[in-house]
């Protein structure tokens, strides 16, 4: 079960160019197309003719073209012509709201009338031209949650990502979590540690040494409906590490959206958003290779544990301080849900 | 639900020469092979003795040997012999009618009893020296009712095929759909128009100018259980259409026979017959290639309205003029195998 | 159904080096690993905290650390220690009794107050220095079952590997079948024959002539809970086959250990022991890969009875003289398998 009534990510907005895109959201097969404005448009990805799917055709004066007889679909999911036809009475399909905010598509998946724009969050990091970022696009073979989960608790960097971002310090620092509103947040600080292979190249790629001593922060925050941001870094020890001046850092943001798919999947959009040398697209993507390798180790883990959830239903999970955050998180998400059905039984009893 | 007492394409000639070949149709596991008169036999892919697939076997003798402990199955689906063994109260298998014409092997997977093979139709493209055709074999997700609407609607040549067949002109000629008995013609006319690549091509294979306007015809024709053939030519323009001098045209039928394997999948072969040039085979292998293409088309297609139809078994589609094609057929198709079944019904209750 | 009070082949002792192997056995998911004293030590692949697969953790001292958030698990299934964490609360998951011997690493899956190491099968050709062997492992998707009923009825040999160990005369030369106890064995002499592709290529690996008549014997045995170890050789002809003296000699014992993944996959440990050249262990790999050829001609027998199976789940197989054998095993099988079910019944009862 999902969350309807949220803002997911739902693409980048290079993967929506000339070309329609089909992708599955929240259970709901979806064609993502652009008008003639070039705005961004989601309606379901089913001709209303024959069936096929809307995806498969292509984008003529701003509307989708079904490829298979050419009926004419707007924006809205109404027919708008097809070749020696009346459309008046042809029978519309649902369309989404659907928006486009620095590079990301974001999609509304539950009831229209609800889908306020001003909702979807801004970040600093995404409009500011201090910071640059980029996310990678994956599909995940496990309940989104999972990914949350391990996002709000990082103590398995040290053992799923041993040779980049994990060390031994890790686990010897505590964690603190605590919720304000829909939102969680975990954090760990450490203090005078060596930098690990991951943060001693993003040292050198801010021009910093990389062989001293550093002092290194995790700040996960959880927001609705599964968007986990963690503000990371490391700065040259004794300098007031997370507060320290930006001349003696390299950090950034982790960005992290987690969209389902189906119950059991889901897509992952997640990269690294920094303030410093914002003005190298090499670097870029540089970081982003790097972190491919990092969530490809995640992504197997993840799925082992699908697969035993799927093997062994009935058993119940500890419950650490470690896995506070998720399990608030997860709380959090129960509660709005719960709430949704309610609300959507109560409109239908009206 | 499929129409069993029908004779179905099941293979072409060559797809059973020395070995057996194991294929599914309308739900029946089959092997087929040869007798010692080269004749095609056809029983169920099942080794009485152990279950083990008659078609992984060898062929002896005209009989069927069990590759696995040399079970001897002979064209009835009797078992000859078996080494060191009595097999007088062995269980037989079914045996189907099969027959061959032409380079095609034709199943009735129903019963026996009612399997005239008179009734294996008759094509003059496939008899006459004046013609060659081939056709391709092709397993196709997706259920074969999908594949019969397809050929019996061209209108979608102007999408899903643009670059070959298809053209702007098809959308804007009306269609014209009869019945027959059991038979569905729908036909469509265009009249000094530019020949599209395919056709082109063939104009220059046949010696013509491809270069000035033609008249164009396509003429379907869907005959039980699931085979459409379709009248398909351009000739220059002015000189009669499909009513010209063959000095005027390339043209030929387009040759498909839809074969049920499952409920949602079926075999599909198709090429084209054509009466130019008909001792040319390396021609006729150039075409089949350009076919080749033209149906991986169809196929991406076909495969989403399955997957839709899957998802939303609740939804109708819209019957417009242009699918009445497919409606008729898919109506009388329908009343057949409700005939049957309750003839079937009738004559267990008597 | 399994029985589950035995012991099953579960891995070659080379599998389980220094990192865990996961592997499903009569449908549990176990990780198997070697602990401090290099003991071999098998506990349920999942671990207590958040369910990741243990088996894609690794070995610390002799522990099994979780890969995701270092959970330190002892060979008894409790765990040891977490960093940051009190464990002694934490759940235990499942550990299974495990034994290594010459090389193979057995589990038993049952009840652990039953298992008794002295009942592992202590076999001549795995302890004695004159000879030698080497088994491969393979994933076969068939029911364990068909693998028994293959390696207890040779006749196949004819049919299935025409074209390495089988020979006509196999098919005229009668079987003998008896029950000992829970065992059975199938015996088939042959004399004064050819010698078949890979005993002739065994004989000259022994230095024998392999262009004289030989005679030649089969021996299968089936012991629970799915192991059929074959006496199988070649004499030169005359000299007394089965009992001839070794200097007439190229001869062995095939080696099959059929170990349950689910109802319809199984592991196959299979490969061959001789005693002769025993020190020669290019020869060992050289006679393996022979076989894996042969195997995989198996496998697709196989394969093809469990599809035909699953399809025709009504239909009874023939019992015929020659498949007496895996009859037997079926029913000493089956009466264990009962009388297991019973007795874990009435202890639950008690």
């Amino acid at each position: 079960m999902f969350l309807m009534n949220a803002w997911y990510v739902a693409a980048k907005s290079g993967e929506v160019a000339d070309k329609p895109l089909g992708r599955k959201i929240c259970g709901e097969n979806i064609a993502f197309f652009r008008d003639a404005e070039g705005r961004i448009a989601a309606v379901d990805d089913y001709c209303p003719h024959r069936g096929a799917a809307m995806s498969l055709g292509r984008v003529c004066n701003g509307n989708l073209v079904c490829g298979y007889h050419g009926l004419v679909m707007g924006r809205d999911g109404k027919t708008v012509s097809m070749p020696m036809q009346r459309v008046g009475g042809f029978p519309s399909v649902k369309s989404y709201p659907v928006e486009e905010r620095n590079g990301l598509i974001w999609l509304w998946p539950g009831d229209p009338t609800q889908a306020d724009p001003a909702a979807i969050p801004h970040y600093e990091w995404a409009n500011s031209p201090d910071w640059t970022y980029d996310v990678g696009v994956f599909h995940v073979k496990c309940d989104y949650r999972l990914m949350v989960d391990n996002l709000m608790d990082l103590t398995h960097e040290a053992y799923v990502h041993s040779d980049s971002i994990g060390q031994d310090e890790i686990d010897l620092s505590p964690v603190n979590t605590r919720v304000e509103g829909d939102a969680v947040y975990t954090s760990r600080f450490m203090y005078d540690i060596p930098a690990p292979p991951f943060w001693a190249a993003a040292l050198r790629n801010n021009d910093l040494a990389d062989d001293v001593p550093v002092d290194r922060w995790q700040i996960s925050c959880f927001s609705l409906p599964a968007n986990v941001h963690i503000q990371v870094g490391v700065a040259h020890a004794g300098n007031g590490g997370f507060e320290a001046d930006p001349k003696y850092k390299a950090s950034g943001v982790a960005v992290d959206f987690m969209t389902p798919e189906t119950e059991d999947t889901h897509w992952y959009f997640g990269g690294l958003a920094r303030n410093f040398k914002a003005d190298d697209p090499e670097l870029t993507e540089t970081i982003l290779n790097r972190q491919r390798k990092i969530f490809s180790q995640d992504f197997a883990v993840l799925e082992s544990q699908q697969h035993n959830m799927d093997k062994h239903p009935d058993r119940r999970w500890l419950m650490l301080n470690i896995d506070s955050g998720g399990v608030q998180a997860r709380r959090i998400l129960e509660r709005r849900i719960k709430q949704e059905q309610e609300q959507g039984l109560a409109l239908k009893q009206a």
